[in-house]
């Protein structure tokens, strides 16, 4: 096992999760050689920075593999099944983002907190990154499932309009600057339809607003996102039979996904038990003191690392479920972060550590 | 029985509710009499519009009760507490907006698409009105209960600031006017919080913010508000052993409460027999198209009357459960609107009709 650092491609480094990863990559501990930058032709010859240097970005070739040890991949679904079997073939460990591979069998669902062994487990090569609503809750169910052993989630979200990408951050902006210079909005009918403007992403107004649907229309109604959060945490958390059931709602909120979460347990569980699991689990941060305004929120948790967990309650009328509220930064732990993570994972089979 | 028209007092005029009631007294067909518009003696004095003609706003004092027949309280709690009975010792039946007789064994909680009846049985001359949460919900989850027999509902509430009063819209359009003009924000943790000035009524900023507070704090940390959606759903659905656990958030909407809801019945369920099941019951409006983005949404139902339901699916794991998503304008049904329609309940006894 040679001790040389290993090679990184970071394949989407100018969209919005991109530029997160270049500031995580930036600030964690080093762990990596060269740094590619790898984009789309379009965005391809801008120069960025990363650890204190700028590196022009390549466009998206074959070649850009050459002597690439991993690969992160922050695109859409089509480039990533395009691409990250390209990589594969180039020698590269591919660590994907996108929900292209996700519910592969043959490909790994990591979420190191909870199951980084599994990132060594990867008949095709690929490691995929969880989506960020799964994300932003699934390190603190983990602790607690290993607590008392989870059977049943609903869970209820509040997503930031960056999900989206870039394009969501800048349409809410647009939206809110409509919004704000006329006092009367909000209390008629159709009147924020008529101030917003352009709806972008969303389809329906997002300002002043909370929009019950995030991805596309899958079997029975639900939608794509609702699907994700019930597959995916099967399957980091290995329960193929809990059952889940999600409501996924875009809400203002530039960054940072919120979830109100209701867990049923195997056994009955205690508030302060569960607030003291919760607090000893790594990358979990409890807030909860709500008579002195201690809560997690997102305006507060944006641009930090870990899961904010509050309002942790044993249900009033059944002592095996907890009542919680959550916040991820869907763009930290909800993406880059949780990719930077596994790429560790991965990179510590070149240096040994 | 008389065939006069009755009298009413409408006290609290000037407030969020008040405002809404005025319109709704203007707009419903007319079963009143003289109407009476009664204030603190800070408001007193002012001249309002009901009906198409000027009323001065009388000062509360117990003489403005004299020859009331149904007198309205849209006031806070401490004030209802004080004043109804008055009403009622003058011989008016109080009908009250507050949550100070809520919980009263001896008055009745009443929605008239749900328990019309149970207005008619006050033995304090008091008939209450629900909390606005639950009014967002209840006629809806009634028309299920009585289709399949309701056993256990999750609910996640997207509140209006509206909820918090007059104060409440004025300070979430200062905090929107405030973070409007710096693209910027939304990325950093605090920045919000710096952006938005005062918090007014909310313990977080609410703009571009959700904030998972409303009401007072109860017994092992739920707030008052999930409490009253858990004891109100259960009054009003005569469901004492009903198992209810609720989340309650605050959203950056003026107006119109929003719910996620997971709710398991008796018996197995099917999507399309509960949407006709909503479609056919009074005071709901059934929207639930999302291929063709039809969802309710809070900006595209304020200022309406009915409950609107959509994203009705069967839970992917439970044959027994359905997950929805509704809208209620809380200052309408929530608030003003089903006040008005138990005191049209209470009049009918007046005029025979």
């Amino acid at each position: 096992m040679s001790t040389r650092l290993p090679t990184l491609a970071v394949v989407g480094a100018t969209g919005a999760v991109g530029t997160v990863m270049l500031d995580i990559l930036s600030s964690r501990e080093n762990v990596w050689g060269e740094i590619r930058l790898v984009a789309s032709p379009r965005s391809a010859g801008k120069r960025l920075t990363v650890r204190g240097e700028e590196v022009e970005v390549l466009p998206l070739a074959p070649e850009v593999f050459d002597g690439v040890d991993v690969a992160m991949f922050d695109v859409p679904d089509e480039v990533s099944k395009e691409w990250a079997p390209v990589a594969v073939e180039h020698g590269a460990v591919a660590v994907d983002n996108s929900g292209a591979f996700r519910m592969d069998p043959d490909v790994p669902l990591v979420v190191p907190e909870v199951n980084a062994e599994q990132a060594r487990n990867r008949p095709r090569g690929i490691v995929s990154n969880p989506n960020c609503t799964t994300l932003s809750m699934i390190v603190a169910m983990g602790a607690l499932h290993r607590s008392y052993g989870l059977t049943e989630l609903f869970v209820a979200s509040y997503q930031a309009a960056s999900g989206s990408g870039q394009e969501g951050i800048d349409v809410l902006h647009d939206q809110i600057s409509k919004v704000s210079s006329d006092r009367t909005l909000g209390s008629r009918a159709g009147d924020v339809r008529s101030a917003v403007g352009e709806l972008g992403p969303f389809p329906a107004p997002l300002a002043m607003n909370v929009v019950p649907w995030a991805g596309s229309l899958k079997e029975d109604g639900h939608s794509s996102e609702e699907m994700k959060v019930r597959n995916e945490s099967r399957k980091i958390l290995g329960l193929p039979d809990l059952r889940v059931a999600a409501t996924c709602v875009r809400v203002p909120v530039i960054t940072t996904h919120a979830l109100a979460v209701h867990a049923t347990f195997g056994t009955e569980v205690d508030a302060g038990a569960a607030r003291e699991a919760l607090a000893g689990a790594p990358g979990v941060v409890v807030q909860d003191d709500p008579a002195n305004a201690e809560f997690p929120t997102p305006a507060d948790v944006v641009g930090t690392d870990p899961t904010w967990v509050g309002r942790i309650r044993r249900s009033v009328d059944d002592p095996t479920s907890l009542d919680l509220f959550l916040c991820g930064d869907n763009l930290r732990k909800g993406a880059a972060l949780n990719t930077a993570q596994i790429a560790e994972v991965v990179a510590r089979e070149f240096t040994g550590s």
